[in-house]
């Protein structure tokens, strides 16, 4: 499948590697075309891997995921122009930290909205699965690094994308246990949660931690 | 030992309850003396169970049960004057639930604060302990009422209060795991647990479920 990854960080490498060890295109946008992080990464992961601005990445994939800060997503999303998203899949890993007073983070967006909320408003076309927000990016794709069972979270408004996000996350990821959180709206728990990942890392020294939800 | 339970809802209940079955006297406290919840409780809760205002509750106890509603929280544990629980443990099981636009609620304060933190602020010389305040009621004093590791979460300011709340969790309730998430800014995080806590219980339509921390 010729995918998007947006953004050059840690969190967009670790998931474009694990797409190009699946047999993927992959093409990883960042805001200029000639981005060092992301020609470097384009080098180093074969001829499968390519690089180019956020829009060429978005008009490249049929799947998008949103590895780019989220004070940026929106921005970033939109780079295509507004219809540039139409009926793709965008799997939404960014969160709404605001690091303007450092550590810990705030929320620029929280309570009775989220940033899923948001660019799913914000391109009503596109079919926002928000998850792996909540996870840490090498976790990501290997679950199995943190022992026993943990979940992974999906919310969304399209019950198809969602299943083809499961399918996704099971299939290509490793993960065992993905918890539906109903509809986008569910960002607004996941999106929370994050200050509580980062409160545990803060704690323990390590962001090798995950949340399992006992019922 | 003497303890103060405030409020005659469900938690207000179940804590009480649990403490009189292990042998401890308890006055639950209420808006007014005669309040009937509280007379009831009181009467067939036996010998070691009585019932009063609140700040005959907080003055009779060394040990307070914040079991009100997040509103009235501060309102209600300064009813013994500004000084009444100096010195005191207060284990803060309230949440900052706004229900005025109905389910889910959301938080009155969040993110950068809360109602911990508040309550701590109000009351400086209380040693402030929130916990229990993530988990449904009859779960709070028997957590085998659901399979598998679960975590209760704890935090405050006061180091040697969090070591004998601990102690109450694991020895009177039967806590097996009690996660320290720090100082009181800790509420910050497991108060916005409670809206995922809410949105688990509005998709499987029980609240027994809990939380583990993985790691």
């Amino acid at each position: 499948m010729k995918i998007a990854v947006l953004g050059t960080g840690g969190v967009g490498v670790a998931i474009a590697d694990k797409l190009i060890a699946l047999g993927h295109h992959v093409m990883m946008g960042a805001r200029v075309a000639r981005n060092e992080k992301a020609g470097e990464w384009a080098k180093s992961a074969g001829g499968n891997a390519s690089n180019g601005t956020f829009a060429d990445a978005i008009h490249f994939g049929e799947l998008v995921f949103n590895c780019v800060l989220g004070a940026v997503a929106i921005e970033v999303l939109g780079s295509a122009g507004a219809n540039g998203l139409d009926g793709k899949i965008v799997i939404d890993i960014s969160n709404p930290l605001d690091f303007s007073k450092g550590m810990p983070p705030s929320l620029f967006v929280c309570n009775t909205d989220s940033l899923g909320e948001m660019i799913q408003r914000a391109f009503p076309k596109a079919r926002i699965v928000k998850s792996l927000n909540t996870i840490a990016a090498p976790v990501m794709v290997n679950p199995a690094m943190i022992q026993g069972d943990h979940d992974v979270l999906i919310c969304g408004d399209d019950a198809s994308a969602k299943a083809e996000v499961t399918d996704i996350l099971k299939n290509w990821f490793g993960w065992k246990s993905v918890v539906d959180l109903g509809d986008i709206s569910g960002s607004r728990v996941t999106e929370a949660w994050v200050l509580f990942w980062v409160r545990i890392m803060m704690i323990t020294g390590s962001p090798m931690h995950n949340i399992k939800v006992v019922r």
